[in-house]
């Protein structure tokens, strides 16, 4: 019954008048959905054929992402809509193309060595950064130093500076990464170091405290990108959301970029 | 109108009569799903009270889950099917009461100190046992060396080791495992060195083929578990499936038995 209902001209006819739907997608990081929400709400003024365009956004790992469906016709409005997007969130906006964060540094570290030192995130980042195939080409090394006596040893990071400024602090975060560029013989590396919970917060530094720093030194001089910051949810969302902020921090350094946030 | 069905007379006496279920779990690691079915057909002849029992089974990251649920007074023939798998599969059967390998694993470590070397997994292993809170207690240092360079800075693989043998061999995989529990001080280390894919095979170590060393240090004489094995899947399932045979290894060596597969 099934194949003669397709054969039928009634519905090759449908099939062939049915339209077709363009997806665009446009990634933003360092910005919450209700600021996008608000430029949203401004677009419908005046963005020209916006009512032509199907837009719903979603917040995934800490991005935001805005999905467009709309007939082909409609590409104009569009255009239009995405322009207005990167004029209002020049730096947020960091894919036009459906490409990931993920994607854009496996792009940009090819030719160099990459390097990784973590604590809070015990090891998610280098599994982030070796989830592709053929990651081999870049990707160095990892050092998941936990414990005080770890980040020293494997690191080289000095005991009285953890003693100084505690083992979550941006200077100890600095010293992770260049340790493990040094230790790994790599030329970019990122680091990460925080409070994942839910115990080992502090009023100085509650739950969700991470420090990040990476450091690129391929060139003269050395640069570098850090970052501290407060991030939300439960252990498991802190852990993944300081990868995010590690690839966007990443990313930033490889484009030549300030810090997204 | 539903508060007002919830207090009716007729729904609280048909909540009152409503049956309550137990649901017991048991977790087998290192046979596949077929012979647990074979097995069960098997109860269905020997088991008396077996058609009171809702029994399914679940295949969940290389493990069998088997998931019963009865009501109260069929307990003795829940009892007598778990007699009976524990009588035909005593290694593989790891878990009657809900836990994981992962929490068999963290309760056998405390007190000991932790490390993990990793290649192919890149940074997966350590990221699964930093998952629970409290981990900072045995957890010590991850090194995760993607490189034949890496192994052999980091972890201190003679590099004619790896050119004899392969950076994927029983031999460099016992090697890793050393220098984790040499460069990071621990009592215990775990290595995993393997092919992910989707390139990188040969005839002879073709994709998902994947070798693993235990070694613990503690007490004399150091005792290892080693393996090597072909596992199946895409990149993402063989990175995956060597986690939990590293779970299971090591889990194994901690109890001071034979490796379950």
């Amino acid at each position: 019954m099934w194949p003669a209902a397709l054969a039928s001209s009634e519905l090759q006819a449908a099939i062939a008048g049915a339209t077709h739907y363009e997806q665009r997608m446009l990634r933003l990081f360092g910005i919450p959905e209700s600021t996008i929400a608000t430029t949203l709400r401004e677009a419908e003024r005046s963005v020209e054929g916006l009512d032509r365009l199907e837009v719903t956004t979603c917040l995934r790992r800490g991005e935001v992402e805005v999905v467009v469906r709309h007939e082909p016709e409609s590409e104009p409005a569009y255009e239009r809509l995405a322009a207005l997007i990167a004029e209002r969130h020049p730096r947020a906006l960091f894919s036009t193309d459906g490409s990931l964060v993920d994607d854009q540094v496996a792009e940009l570290v090819q030719g160099l060595r990459l390097a990784v030192a973590e604590s809070c995130t015990g090891g998610l980042m280098a599994a982030r950064l070796t989830e592709r195939a053929g990651a081999s080409a870049y990707f160095v090394a990892g050092l998941v130093t936990y414990s005080d006596a770890a980040k020293a040893a494997l690191l080289g990071v000095d005991a009285s500076l953890i003693e100084r400024h505690g083992a979550v602090s941006p200077e100890v975060a600095d010293a992770m990464a260049l340790g493990a560029l040094e230790r790994a013989q790599a030329d970019v590396s990122v680091a990460i170091t925080g409070v994942a919970g839910p115990g080992g917060g502090s009023e100085a530094k509650p739950v969700g405290y991470v420090c990040l720093s990476v450091v690129r030194a391929d060139g003269e001089p050395l640069t570098t990108l850090a970052r501290d910051l407060r991030l939300p949810g439960d252990r498991a969302e802190i852990r993944d959301r300081s990868t995010t902020m590690g690839m966007h921090l990443l990313r930033a350094l490889l484009r030549g970029e300030d810090a997204p946030l």
